[in-house]
């Protein structure tokens, strides 16, 4: 593994052709948008590109996809990686196909664990942020669909602008996307506004689960596939989901428990500073971020898996 | 009435003392942070000054007062309002006292009534846009809590940079308000993420008070004096709530209905575009913005007020 600069891993990128972008399991705003904004500048530069998930995309990304040339027969000749941090989040097939011969990893998560030949990583707010990096140092411009790639990125991965990792340079550079035509606004509500009534109902059902532990300073809620079938909601609606029980008054650390069809648990936890979504986490074979981090728990552990989980809490809120 | 520019508006700023700034009924974070930023800029310029406002300033904007010197036995010389459309935004009190003495409006509202003698207006995402621009051209550093209430009246006039109203310059403002120290990530959680327990009960009540109208793409809510004594919720916590109804997949304009102590209604209009907010209200003696509007049904005719009011949007969505 080597480290790599924008500028290097632009020429590494105009050197190839027949590139593959894979992308992370429950795909967000920012490894899409970083997916398909360099999808959308290697096909200006005249090459074959495709992005691939391990998981279905949402239909609600579907802007992304507009100008895109189809390549029939593609086979790929370079991967790159862009906002995945451990090959894990490729998925089973996706890992097992590429997970040895990623070729260029692009990444602001700290936790990568170095497994592509060339990695370009740096701390920001977004992949997208170092993705629009690389795009105009390949000599790009930025059409109106890769601004608006690049500013579902940096709004998705901030809360809309909101958390403590956006800097100065985020809000520079969602500027800029603004006038290279990015259409921020339609953008904005459809990952950030619009509840469907199906999520509504599940939003309260899910509220009803909240308990409140360690005086007040910690909340966990519980979503159950029965939940999903009361509400007529899905896992595909959920997105927004992870923030509500930090949003209680007092609350510094945010649980949600989201049972997969197989009984499985996806653990998010978000938290406010000072204490560390990571740190918890990696007690739990997860990782993440300082502020927004995951883990699992397994379907026939769930009382202990829940018992660790809320230990590495009281560690963290006593220790820091 | 004269137009004037930011220089102007600083100059005649800079030759004055003993300054009233007045901000307006049902205070937010944008008149709010307009007057208190102005506030500290004269107090760096050795002026006394002092801000007001007709209704009771919640105590989350309490952050904005920090440094703040006492002026004992202050006599106002000199009148500015800001983020102030029209002198009935004053209440009845202030607007008494000063509503036909406003030496100075700054302000963002194209509908504003030009009631000052002199008015520094331009169409913008927030009044603090242009408050920015005439403390610089005072001369004054933008210190922390100057770049504390510019940043606030920025993120809470856009819904933190979400809405159609931010430009690129608003960001760009941003960014600088970042690196003058804008203690951001704590403004936003208290604007946008903390929600108390009385106030999600408030809106599980509120939720269930919904109403689709012509197809769907109308929603309204109604907010009781009832459902504030259930939840043990207030009006102070019900700022984000407007925006609850347009946020249904599907609905175009979203309407709030609130009842007041004295049995009137406080009517918030919210619209996508090309559904235009003020021009409904203007049917009803309000106004505002076109995406985000007000107006009034008095207690004692709620039925024909409300049915007024469809007929006003109903127009707004078959014209357009």
């Amino acid at each position: 593994m080597r480290n790599v600069t924008a500028e290097q891993a632009a020429a590494l990128l105009r050197s190839k052709d027949r590139i593959l972008i894979l992308t992370h399991l429950n795909p967000d705003g920012d490894t899409l948008g970083s997916g398909f904004a360099l999808l959308h500048a290697l096909q200006h530069l005249g090459k074959t590109a495709r992005v691939v998930c391990g998981d279905k995309i949402p239909p609600k990304y579907d802007y992304m996809r507009r100008g895109i040339q189809g390549e029939a027969g593609f086979q790929e000749a370079f991967v790159v990686a862009v906002d995945i941090a451990d090959t894990k989040l490729l998925g089973a097939r996706l890992e097992a196909a590429y997970g040895e011969r990623v070729d260029l990893c692009i990444d602001h998560h700290l936790s990568n664990t170095k497994y592509a030949d060339a990695l370009f990583l740096e701390e920001c707010a977004a992949t997208c942020e170092l993705i629009y990096r690389v795009i105009t140092a390949m000599g790009v411009e930025i059409t109106p669909v890769i601004a608006d790639c690049i500013y579902t990125g940096l709004s998705t991965d901030t809360g809309c602008f909101r958390y403590s990792n956006v800097t100065p340079e985020t809000l520079e550079l969602a500027a800029d996307m603004l006038r290279s035509g990015a259409n921020f606004d339609d953008i904005n509500r459809v990952m950030f506004e619009t509840k469907t009534r199906t999520y509504l109902k599940l939003e309260a059902l899910v509220l009803d689960s909240l308990e409140l532990l360690f005086g007040g300073r910690c909340a966990l809620v519980t979503i159950t596939q029965e939940m999903f079938r009361q509400s007529g909601s899905n896992e595909t609606e959920c997105d927004g989901i992870a923030s509500l029980p930090r949003k209680i008054e007092g609350v510094s650390v945010g649980l949600t428990l989201r049972e997969r069809e197989d009984g499985s648990f996806k653990v998010s936890v978000r938290t406010y500073a000072p204490y560390d979504a990571s740190a918890i986490c990696a007690k739990m074979g997860g990782g993440g971020h300082a502020r927004a981090a995951g883990c699992e728990i397994e379907a026939d552990a769930l009382k202990t898996g829940k018992d660790r989980l809320l230990d590495a809490v009281g560690t963290e809120l006593e220790t820091r």
